[in-house]
């Protein structure tokens, strides 16, 4: 049983909470924080043998704790990664790793100077059965090299708290980590094309056409339509020198009724992504139990899609093209 | 944590077990037997605390034991099944629940006299995310009352050891249980013609065509073909008064390459139905955990699928059309 | 231009008429007749140097008329297909070839006494590109020997004049003609099975499970479903011994919206084998102006549909496997 | 019987030639002419009864021909396009109406002058049933305004005379044609982005992403992949507010063997347009005979294609972003 502190209880926080104590296997949550003591403390009632600390530098340094997952709110998300590497513990990171590229650098750095891995980010499209298998088919070199990409992500809606920026922050940024993953490359300029408004969104810039260059020169179109209405549907496409491979649509029923054959698409991202979600926090239990490295999105993967993001809000604000330019990265992250 | 018993530790012993401890939340394997006692060891070595027994009632009565998991030789069954049900125990068989249908009415009348529900049989279809929306659909009456189904189960290949009768007894008898489960109605006809020879199979007769009736009147059919070669493939389509409702194609990838469009099919059953063991196994050991009676395929849901079973056999062997007669259903298993 | 006489402009024969003037290449109409002069002569009045004909026995004698296509009431096709071969002219005869078996026997026997094929019965599914496309991948022999096939002839709703046997000698003579073309075997049984009945079908016997062996020992299964409201669909598969080839989804657009993705089904025939019956009097025209034989449906393949079609209404009569017997297939008719 | 003078008897126009007399109803062809004097005469002599001229000018003139189809090289088409509006007599142009701007104006000019619509443009998409099905789910409302559109237009390989800037003229035009129609908006800018280059173009800059903006503020994608091999395909996807619509597949058979399911892709333009083609020509036919002006793409449209795609063949050059400002549109070709 690996032994977790989990910071931050809030909805993510208690999501992954049920996923480690009723889903997955081999994990315990022995220690719990949250900004909020009172909500710590109901949340705790259910986990016999946890305890509440009163801050996350606490939990971090509980012994009873072997690594961490951090949930709280993505300003604090820095200092909580570094007590982690720090006390040599592991750190599962919800997105995004921090809210800076500073931030980013600092964990970084400080991960380097460690000098071993101990960071994993929550980039969960990466453990989506559909998306490996997009990666596999790439990969298979049947569609030969690949050159560009199509990506669609929509949603029906958003959050009152949405803002005019979070159509890439919160919502592009899940197609960056991706777009770097799947091709195996940085992307070194991005730039952003406003078409008329929906209204469904009322005075929010949607829908966005967001292009992405990486640095062997494919480009990659990301639609980003997030009002859409009819459902949550994420579509890629990528398209090779001899053909192209497409994420399949994954309809569990087929209805003919009332003149058309009709299948359900997702409501939201829960449901499209609740697998992913599952398999993400198990193989990084398994990692941890095995006394492995993390092996999935790191403490770079963070740091890079922080800085695509910036630059990509940047060109939301000026309407160019924005060059990408990363720090050199360091032997830890190699190969 | 329930501390589960499990008999048998062959392959799909084992394939549970895994899903126990590395797969599932709630679990703890506490005893272990096999008619082989040195395999029993062997695979005891990897759980700590684990005892192994010399016998499955042994096992059964191990105070160390909440719950028990029967994955044995068919024809063992029956035993275990009955030794738990008088100690009191839950207990998760595998399918078949047993090989007579003498057998199972025993185990029915067991149940019976216990006077609660304490077994479940391993049917999993019905824990396949496909096959539920399916029935949710139908259920929902948007297709009008359901008439008729259309099912095909087919197989790449068969191993060595498939008999003439297995294409019934191993393959058509998940067919069974999901056509009783989703239209809610006993079958009380079985009809089984034959093509001509699929020289994959060799001497096998193979293809066959399964006719299935139910109480209320409504007609199965059921394409079993168990070596064609391109893949593991399960359809079903409901027919409705006002349409129809069908299994989607869940491709995760779509590759356009060389000519045309194509996804991947399934190898085999474990690739089609990974997720619905581990959702089966699930949901079994939180009604466990919960102190709630089993909500999956009953004694009752087990009989009659033997009962139903033995009548196809019936069929293929005399081409004739074999009506099939129940006991009476106790009150047990009604509502 | 070749010079057709139309016998009948009823419905079929308007549609005819429309197709050779306004859609096809390489016909003009110039004689018509019909039971109703009355109707005859309008329609005549669109068609510049037409003439009505009292009788079709005098519209197939009109020099004026190099060919006759034959559209009248079923009963009284014989009479005038029998008229063309005795005068040497080709006749395109709309399915039924004749309304009984002695019927369609006379007619082979007149056509082979004549020593040469003039008659053309017109059942259009072969000239619809998808079964064309799904006869040449089963010939291709990718999906190896055929063995089974799975159909559906499925009709949103039926005429008032629609009868109990209409569903087998209207609606399962298309499939009863496409199995004997696609497979290249006679058919040597008949069975039919009732499922429970569609409310949408008042009294009527719907739908039906229709199943048909071959000669070789293929099985193939025909659900006739004639009120199932959501469409027109014609579905269907061959089972091959390695792998399968069915009739593609034709969908020309695919809609998002309100929670599914979706496209529509045709309405009724006329939209689904628009293309096909086109396709099927321009090839027949072109033969004729070639002055070769016909190529399509013989008069064999009208003589074999009436036994079939007979031997299927026994069986759905009596509930019993009816066995069916072709005479000697004349020389003229093979190769 | 339309009576029609054919100019231009190459690949193009020996295919119309074989559509009005061998596929389509009411045409005939009864003057023809080709810059090769030679292959005019031997195309002739297929024809009873048509005269061979020495000019477009001349044949123009004949009063045998009571309508023009100009399928000559682009640099000729304005010269015989000017003779049949001088003429008074109905023109069909091929794809494109000139080569230039002010070609096309000129065009625009003289058909103003003559006060009534002579001439029509082959740009054969809009008879396309699958466009045509695609437009009326837009127009529906059902998935609210439009407002991108992605599209991707795919050759498996182009013919040795294809140029750098042909993928814009010859290939892109279409779409440009397509957005305008679907949209019923005008294009007000073009840009091209350039992802690396596939190795089966050799030095063609190929794929590209082709970026039109529309006057009310639509955005369009269109990806341009002409060496891609695995075949000829054409896609596209309007996004509405609340939706969207797509291009469906179209595939005849489906076919499951080896490990996948599959269903072919066209080779190329003329297996994917055959009908389109067809049903272009025929309407067109129809509206001559009924003495109605031409239905589909007009001058106007001949010379905002023609403006867009010299816009794009700029922005391919210079990487920039194009804007484009049409002529005052002519009361002619409103509403």
């Amino acid at each position: 049983m690996v032994r977790i502190g989990l910071i931050g209880t809030g909805a993510i926080g208690q999501d992954h909470l049920r996923r480690m104590t009723r889903v997955l296997a081999g994990a315990t949550v022995t220690a719990i924080t949250d900004v909020d003591a009172e909500v710590a403390k109901r949340v705790a009632e259910g986990l016999p043998g946890a305890t509440v600390h009163a801050t996350g530098e606490d939990l971090v340094a509980d012994p009873a704790v072997d690594a961490v997952v951090v949930c709280s709110w993505g300003p604090t998300h820095e200092q909580y990664v570094l007590a982690a590497i720090a006390a040599g513990k592991q750190v599962f990171c919800e997105k995004p790793l921090a809210t800076t590229e500073e931030a980013c650098r600092r964990i970084v750095a400080a991960e380097v100077a460690a000098g071993r891995k101990l960071v994993q980010v929550g980039y969960m499209r990466r453990y989506d059965a559909a998306y490996r298998t997009l990666k596999a088919a790439v990969d298979s070199g049947e569609i030969g090299a690949p050159l560009m990409m199509h990506c669609a992500h929509r949603n029906a809606g958003v959050p009152g708290f949405y803002e005019k920026e979070s159509i890439i922050t919160d919502t592009a940024v899940h197609e960056i980590d991706m777009v770097r993953w799947l091709f195996g490359e940085e992307i070194t300029a991005a730039r952003v094309l406003v078409p008329r408004r929906n209204r469904n969104g009322g005075d929010l810039q949607d829908p966005l056409l967001l292009l992405l260059e990486t640095a062997g020169g494919a480009l990659i179109d990301v639609e980003l339509s997030v009002n859409i209405r009819y459902g949550y549907d994420i579509r890629g496409e990528v398209i090779g020198e001899d053909g192209t491979a497409e994420l399949g649509t994954q309809a569990e029923v087929v209805v003919r009724s009332g003149g058309r054959v009709a299948s359900p698409v997702p409501l939201d991202w829960r449901e499209r992504f609740a697998r992913a979600y599952d398999v993400e926090l198990q193989e990084w239990l398994d990692t941890v139990a095995a006394g492995l490295p993390p092996a999935g999105p790191s403490a770079w993967d963070g740091y890079a899609a922080a800085v695509v993001s910036d630059a990509s809000v940047a060109a939301l604000r000026t309407g160019e093209r924005v060059e990408i330019t990363l720090m050199d990265r360091p032997a830890l992250y190699t190969g």
